[in-house]
């Protein structure tokens, strides 16, 4: 992953939950930089939700600081206190005012976060500030993550070339109703903040609110993407309307790092072994597909399931009857890995279970739904449900 | 639990799936013995479920067929055919039409039921249909789980008694959206179809309704009530109206019968170790509390941390935020074991760690939230996400 124009980024050891640990981000932003944004819906969002939510109004950023270890969620007026101390902390190393700080923080929930052992170390983070250095970014953002993420793209707009960046984390607590547990993307183009914001908006869309782990909605869900602009002093002019001819490739470029980030996220799952694509069609709708897909993507039966190297279609069957929406049990027709299983309503008549049964075995499952009703289609991704998902899960705080 | 007048049951081995293990449950109804159900919304029910859909209209029937094996579901033309074949045997053999026999099927979806083997089975099945017998038939409809479950209750109505008793099985695709995957209870109380039907209805809401193992609706979903009637022979006068005094009496009796058997389900959910109780109050209305409710009982990381003797009540937090339902963080508070944990949006002052864990130990969970909105409450129950229940999962149907 190359170095965007603009960007700067440094990560250390802060102690925030383990001695030792790599687990605080700071990225500085040059000025100008617009910045986008979309957060988790959760009605009980984290302390730093909040916090981005009333700064991206503004739409410009100068520096953002990420912690993992503790996601300051549910710690009351307490939270509110730790994210205003942190944006003040990094404000005076960055140069520029607290409101111009995002901030997000993943890991436990509940336990109040001690915001001033930011103050030990931002100072030298901000002074050894670098471009690149996208792995290290990537690893300070982990939880029980095993391999930390991130995805470029190089996109030509007009006569210059802009670069786009973005690193996620995941693993658990993954349904995002918007975003996903943290990601960042950032671009050396100049792109004004409306314009910034409606791309994020319609690009999370189908890339990180169409996967799923657990289903499970995190209070923390944060999306943000940065555009520093410094792409214009390579003599590339602002991007500041929708109508501009070169928003195609911009949108092109970020969905494609957002639909990989997600992928990896998917990919990645607490206990995953397996990454599972749902793919609907013939829904009553778009709508109605993806509704479809997530209660696939979501049924714990589908999932052990795969998890088993099980090609058990009728818990498939099950998942779409009980979305609540239009399906008709005797059009439906269902494939593993492109084998079809099952057709109008019954078993496939050229069923052969050593085939299918081969199939499972490969570590990507794509499950194929077809309703035969209307034009509706979606992708879902997700991954498969292990006994390693409950470790994980069953003693994660202790 | 004591016989019904006016019921006979035998259970058989047919090798519906396995040799030798008992997976036919015959019940005979005396004439005049009045039923009513509750049926799966699945958008792909099983062909049982269709048939029961369209015979339960007329509110009688003479005998009830179940098999586990085999849950004759998404089979096509072939599973319309195997409950017209499975009815005209037993039918045969009760000495009654084919529609006035009631079919149920538990087990795995989208292999063929093969009806035939009824046949040599049905004419000694009811030539051996007796009184009692009840665990014997809550036995033979058993598919994963661990005991058989039945409960009963003796009701005074008027100057009669009446006795009503029930069976069930559960284990695994358990978020009955108005029956569970097969319960049937019996009484010997003559109730009019309609007022039957009325208090199925209304009985089933807080039990049945109110449990969930993983979230997953059953293709299935069946729980049929018969009365047959013979307690008239001992004087007791025909129930023909919500508005009789006697129902009072009646619902008491079957809503605990009902209430026993849900729960039975839910303590042997697939893989629990743990019985959890969800209690949601103060939320917007009854029916944003079990919204809630089932979004704390269906969480895979709530359910994971109990199975893990985790009280990491963040999670129970999350799963509030992502019901959709109104919330406010900072007026929230969570119990565990009547043990404050969290109170209006921050961990309790007075929490301690060792005495939180210790109660996490128990065999019985009960998990309250306190949204302080409304007056809404409600209660849902549910079982921890074990390891066992990916292993049960990912090879049940090799």
């Amino acid at each position: 992953m190359p170095p965007v124009d603009g960007i700067r980024l440094a990560t250390a050891a802060a102690g925030i939950r383990y001695p030792g640990r790599t687990d605080v981000l700071l990225v500085l932003l040059d000025t100008g930089t617009t910045a986008a944004g979309v957060l988790t819906r959760s009605k009980c969002p984290s302390a730093p939700v909040d916090w981005c939510r009333a700064r991206l109004k503004a739409g410009v950023a100068r520096a953002l600081v990420v912690n993992s270890g503790n996601a300051n969620a549910f710690t009351g007026r307490s939270g509110r206190s730790a994210t205003e101390l942190t944006a003040e902390i990094a404000a005076k190393a960055a140069g520029c005012k607290p409101n111009d700080v995002l901030l997000a923080s993943t890991g436990v929930i509940g336990e109040p976060l001690d915001a001033g052992k930011f103050a030990a170390i931002m100072d030298r983070l901000a002074a050894d500030a670098a471009g690149g250095g996208w792995p290290e970014a990537a690893r300070a953002i982990m939880t029980t993550d095993t391999f930390p993420k991130g995805a470029a793209a190089v996109v030509r707009l007009g006569s210059s070339i802009a670069t786009i960046c973005g690193i996620a984390k995941g693993a658990g607590m993954i349904a995002p109703d918007m975003g996903t547990m943290l990601a960042f993307v950032f671009t050396d183009a100049p792109i004004a903040p409306a314009v910034l914001r409606a791309l994020v908006r319609e690009a999370v869309k189908d890339t990180f609110n169409a996967v799923t782990i657990d289903g499970d909605t995190s209070t923390s869900d944060t999306l943000l993407a940065f555009a520093t602009g410094a792409a214009a002093a390579r003599g590339m002019a602002k991007i500041a309307r929708l109508s501009d001819p070169r928003v195609a490739a911009l949108r092109k470029g970020l969905n494609a790092v957002l639909a990989d980030l997600a992928e990896q996220v998917a990919r990645d799952g607490e206990g995953a072994r397996k990454l599972i694509e749902i793919l609907v069609e013939g829904a009553a709708s778009k709508k109605s597909a993806r509704r479809i897909a997530l209660s696939i993507a979501n049924s714990p039966l589908v999932k052990t399931a795969v998890a088993g190297e099980d090609a058990n279609w009728g818990r498939v069957v099950m998942a779409v009857g009980k979305a609540g929406e239009p399906a008709n049990r005797d059009r439906l027709s269902i494939w593993f890995n492109g084998i079809r299983v099952a057709h109008k309503g019954a078993r496939d008549p050229t069923y052969d279970e050593a085939v299918v049964s081969a199939t499972m075995k490969k570590s990507e499952i794509s499950v194929k739904v077809a309703l035969g009703l209307g034009k509706g289609r979606d992708r879902v991704l997700t991954c498969d449900l292990t006994k390693e998902y409950v470790a994980i899960n069953g003693d994660y705080r202790s």
